[in-house]
């Protein structure tokens, strides 16, 4: 808890353990303790943000989960300097990515419209912009349902996505969107206080 | 609750009833009963989604609040046509925007970089792609939060990006990237049954 927290509201559905858990109290995580992150807690979570909406149901969002000695230096390479030890000091490190190739699910994921797939096949840039667009929004799902799995994340955008591609997706065509750190938060799991956030008078305009 | 409903995890650190509230059981909401929204239930759920990482807490996002019949008619022009009538039939709708301009906010927002306000003002192009960026993100970190502040929401994609700009931004050039109908859901708030997932095998890959 720290003095920036909203103060508890009366208009929440969920409690303020949950409130503090998902959003108030959560941090960008940089400093993790030893505690291993299992397969069944990233699945745990993936179940939640798996349900999160997408145009067309087309949960392009793709999950590269970064574990071996070998294979987080691979990434830190192509991580900014800055990010580059926050990447071989976390548990585990996914790289989020948009897979332009989505369509190949379509028939399954949107049966609505038969034959979904073979009319998205020739429009290559318009399912990348999709995708992108859709795994996007999916990300931030994604960062909530780590935490509601009781794990820290620790996103980061400061990264050579196209090295990163070529890294790792010059096979599967996966595009590169940012980095999670995840974890278990040492203390606070930043050494920096919590930066200020705009209001809701300062973002809205009301019609 | 319905047949595709994950079992309950063990792995989570929230009850299955806020796993439910915020994800399992929460629908694309197309079906809103007559009870208004309260501008204390937006600011609420603003108030969770604002702790959510931005790159650089660049915090992009917008929010066009469109309550009135007028502004409702408006904004349904430029809506596909199975669109038109969710925007007619919602109690509120909002239009999630990006804001090119985030840098105005910059030097409170992010003190680590003194100066970043300036730095990034001749860069319109970056800031555009930066606002789009982090606003998506953070679009989904509002629909989880409309939803623990007890709302449902139903994001929609089908919808003319350059005239709603026009129609609504044309003074504070934001860019609209989808629009969230909310409300209270009738029954399960969609007359259609969920469409699956996929599972996190099937999106992810370990190294």
């Amino acid at each position: 808890m720290t003095e920036t927290l909203t103060p508890p509201s009366t208009s929440l559905a969920v409690g303020d353990d949950v409130a503090d858990l998902l959003f108030r109290a959560a941090r960008t995580t940089s400093l993790f303790t030893d505690e291993p992150v299992t397969d069944e807690q990233l699945d745990a979570a993936w179940n939640l943000a798996k349900f999160g909406p997408t145009a067309m149901n087309t949960l392009p969002l793709r999950v590269l989960v970064v574990r071996t000695p070998e294979a987080r230096e691979r990434l830190a390479t192509h991580m900014a300097d800055g990010n580059k030890d926050r990447v071989r000091n976390a548990p585990v490190s996914l790289v989020l990515a948009a897979d332009p190739a989505f369509h190949e699910h379509m028939d399954h994921l949107f049966p609505a419209i038969p034959g979904i797939k073979d009319q998205l096949a020739p429009a290559t840039e318009t399912r990348e912009a999709m995708a992108r667009k859709s795994a996007l929004i999916q990300a931030g799902y994604l960062i909530v349902g780590l935490r509601a799995a009781g794990l820290a994340a620790g996103p980061m955008d400061g990264m050579d996505f196209e090295g990163t591609d070529a890294e790792f997706f010059g096979e599967n065509g996966w595009k590169s969107l940012l980095v999670v750190n995840v974890g278990h938060a040492e203390g606070e799991g930043s050494p920096y206080p919590r930066a200020p956030r705009l209001t809701f008078d300062q973002v809205a305009e009301v019609l």
